[in-house]
């Protein structure tokens, strides 16, 4: 374990009154604001975000908030990892220069009933398995983008999906900030890096590679000359069989920017799955053909 | 007529990246920067805002949209007064920074589906009789705040519900900016004054006395020990009788931050009207208790 001292670690901020103070600040410094919103249980995925956003900013900022709103009533809110200790200590070793992590009564205040209503392209796929999970991730984005107001925001493309609705909501507001996407983070075998991973056991941890494995084929199928969507989905549906995957919530080829679905790989297309593995349910994409 | 001439005219911005660059100078320069937000047809309610903004701020901005999603399908969106010329003129005798009076095209490009779904303090009375009003007001408001961002925005205690939802909102979404409540301008008789005002004929406009009549009864009638909203009510509704008005929308006794309805007046109450007087629909309201 390394060892940080106290002395290095990102000031913690827990009020908006003081978050602003402090941008408030750097801003008038004439300082580029880089703003990295997690939920915390931060893995090397989210520190990709930091290290892109310190190679473009000479102040960076990121946030910590498990929003209640983002989750569904049997959703895993409450077994969601808080590891703020740990997460602190990776920011400290990025050298981010705070770390705000507000209470829910302070984002969410007595007689909160504002939300936004997210764009169309948040209706398909994870729309559809999710309701009402875009309407909390913008509610909560925007009030994020308000609270830190920053010039740069890094999402990951893991989350693809949330990457284009945010992309959309900030274009349709006319939000003064740019959204910047990081490229997914992989463990050496291929699953994409997410908090939800922690949940898996050993077992479901070696089925969970049916995700990253399909899209892969997907990307081989459609490089050796294939372009019928039906016949790739078909062999993406066999990967996921094959590893005793039974619960699979959407294998899709889309526009990437639509996200419609696609008859025929014929441009770059987005190929997405989200599945239960176990209890734990998992999304990964990629970009292909 | 008052002659104004060309040099004087505030400048007239009508694209994003403008509006921003004069924003951004002015904010370097560390101005105060107040803005007054308007559909245009400017009466002298419209001036008060401006002249609000002008003892605060060293900056001030006044918009011009007659905003699209605001208007219900069988609304007045088409014939909805547009005076730019003497609304430049009005605003060039109390000395704005600058105008800005976008295209439709630049406020809701091609793809926009991203709303504000307003507070719940949005739903009762304009909410019940323009559903999708405040849905467009929020958001064009907030995409108002994000294209001229300023310290202090300017509104109207005429509409008072507009003002409740979008101070509501402010707080629900960080907005950082303050929402400056502004007392309602009358003409000598007690009308308040309305860009719709316009529409009416000379009969009609003896009539709209009754709005600003009934809720001068209502305090009156506080005045003299009435407590009873039911007996308050009944006597407000014989004064738009009196004046001939068969179709109002609602009279209503409500408490001054939930607008929900009170029983009885123990405490400042706001008194809400909301009628149409031939085919012109026109509201007005009075705090009374």
């Amino acid at each position: 374990m390394l060892l940080v001292s106290e002395s290095l670690m990102p000031e913690l901020v827990t009020t908006a009154k003081e978050a602003m103070q402090r941008i408030t600040q750097a801003r008038s410094s004439g300082e580029t604001i880089g703003l990295i919103p997690t939920m915390g249980a931060l893995h090397d995925g989210h520190l990709s975000l930091v290290q892109a956003a310190k190679a473009e900013c000479l102040f960076t900022v990121a946030t910590i908030f498990v929003n209640p709103t983002q989750f569904g009533p049997d959703e895993d809110l409450d077994q969601y990892p808080r590891t703020l200790e740990q997460d602190m200590e990776a920011l400290a070793a990025h050298d981010v220069d705070f770390v705000f992590s507000p209470n829910a009564s302070e984002v969410y205040p007595s007689g909160f009933s504002t939300y936004v209503d997210p764009p169309d392209v948040a209706k398909p796929l994870e729309g559809e398995y999710r309701p009402g999970h875009f309407r909390g991730v913008c509610t909560v984005v925007l009030k994020l983008f308000n609270l830190v107001p920053a010039d740069i925001a890094y999402f990951g493309e893991k989350d693809y999906q949330q990457l284009l609705v945010i992309r959309h909501m900030a274009r349709d507001l006319n939000l003064p900030i740019e959204i910047r996407p990081c490229a997914t983070v992989r463990e050496p075998d291929g699953l994409a890096m997410s908090s939800r991973n922690a949940y898996l056991s050993d077992d479901e941890r070696r089925q969970a590679l049916a995700l990253s494995d399909s899209l892969a084929l997907a990307n081989d199928l459609v490089a050796n000359g294939e372009t019928r969507s039906a016949s790739i989905l078909d062999e993406m549906k066999r990967v996921f069989k094959k590893a005793g995957i039974e619960n699979i919530d959407y294998i899709a080829l889309a526009d990437p920017d639509t996200l419609q679905d696609v008859p025929a790989i014929t441009q770059p297309t987005q190929a997405l799955v989200a599945a239960h593995v176990g209890n734990t349910r998992l999304i990964d994409n990629r970009r292909i053909g």
